[in-house]
């Protein structure tokens, strides 16, 4: 089989590799291992396999993959790796159950390095963490108490998280210095005003034509005192995101919108 | 120096090393010490690195570090990696410019995989793009002519794409099938009455306890609109994150919101 690198030539020497095939079947696999070809694949057979979870963006584990591994993950839709340990393939989710279901996988300019973009059934660390990657080092160079157990985090997530934590702070007894986050979650009017005098803001920035970056700023608040109506009534981001995904993949959002619309 | 894979052991040799130490530099080099020793380096002397970025969550490029690479991009703050290839040190942006500056570091569970978290000061891979990982296996089993330049993005990320799209299919004389976003991007007063509407949508799902699911509903009605808003005014999600990393970061958002309400 002939080392290529570029989807491109796949296209020409598929035109080659026709004349030899005889079903659509015989195509598909000769496409497949092209590609699992074009892989640069390390001296052992290797090449490095990050997990991202499609809705949260969270990195949830590193792995590595053979071949087969990426076979395997390509036909299954499963997140399969190559243990170096065991010596065997490992799709992960098969003892505890938490596959992760893949969307799609990408590979990395140099093509030696896979990601695999899904959605996992459940936690995706053995610990039972969320993701692998929850020790963070400078946590740990200040002695922080909490350096082994602070998950890695993007934006959105760490908004999220000192959302929630404010809820917990409320439910227990050890109330903190005074939080704006606090006031809005224990006053539902107080919030829902706010959201609706957010979104009012965000549009007026649009009709009056104010400076750009007022626009990022009220987005900001919009989204800010929103995810803290999703913490009082349990709903996560990831739930919402989950929503958007499907609604796009499904028929798309615009066409959703589209028929909401027409009811109208 | 002693192998050892928990902070919380790292504070137990503290007390022993600090008997040892003169000052609070030595004490902190050697925690650092330490926590490079605790790190499983491969028989090569490497882990694997990957950059993520904090605020939109897209994984921008993966490498390889060693304890020289750690220890610089833990001082420096700026992605280091060891190449391989060329057999030094690399910090990310140094012929480019296009630094990766670190907000955090994390170790995986096996602590042998690293996530480098942070903020690029531009486009991570080399070739110009965003991410290196922009070549989807399924488009290019598919024969896709599109497969080479499609990001890997999370649900947001591929929610703004889609709308960015319709945007730049207005801008060019490419009008496809009817579109609810297309409407709502060159209706102004359409777009912010849906805006509008979906928040104080939203907040009845609260005010009249509705069902739970439909607060994701209503939140996912009210992101896609305010972002559609936001596409317009040729803002984008990453800076509305930033916005709001920043105010975590400076006095924290409850801080600041506290102040606006104190205006009112």
């Amino acid at each position: 089989m002939v080392q290529i690198n570029h989807d491109g030539v796949i296209r020409l020497w598929l035109s080659l590799v026709n004349q030899h095939v005889s079903s659509k079947m015989d195509i598909a696999d000769a496409i497949l291992d092209i590609l699992l070809d074009s892989v640069k694949w390390d001296e052992k057979g290797l090449a490095v396999a990050i997990a991202q979870h499609v809705d949260t963006g969270a990195v949830l584990m590193q792995g590595f993959a053979n071949r087969d591994a990426l076979a395997s993950t390509i036909s299954s839709k499963k997140a399969t790796f190559y243990s170096r340990s065991r010596s065997k393939l490992w799709t992960k989710g098969e003892t505890s159950m938490n596959y992760i279901n893949i969307c799609d996988i990408f590979l990395d300019c140099d093509r030696d390095s896979i990601l695999y973009l899904g959605v996992p059934d459940g936690p995706s660390c053995h610990t039972g963490s969320e993701t692998c990657y929850y020790t963070s080092v400078f946590d740990s160079l200040d002695g922080s108490q909490a350096a082994e157990n602070k998950l890695a985090m993007t934006t959105l997530q760490s908004l999220e998280a000192t959302i929630v934590q404010r809820k917990t702070e409320i439910a227990g007894s050890s109330i903190a210095k005074p939080s704006w986050t606090r006031r809005l979650l224990l006053d539902n009017k107080l919030l829902c005003s706010k959201i609706r005098e957010e979104a009012d803001e965000l549009c007026r920035t649009l009709e009056d034509s104010e400076e750009v970056p007022r626009t990022a700023s009220e987005m900001a608040d919009v989204l800010y005192h929103a995810m803290v109506l999703l913490s009082v009534r349990g709903v996560t981001m990831e739930e919402v995101l989950t929503v958007l995904r499907q609604r796009f993949s499904r028929s798309g959002i615009e066409e959703k919108n589209s028929r909401k619309k027409d009811e109208h």
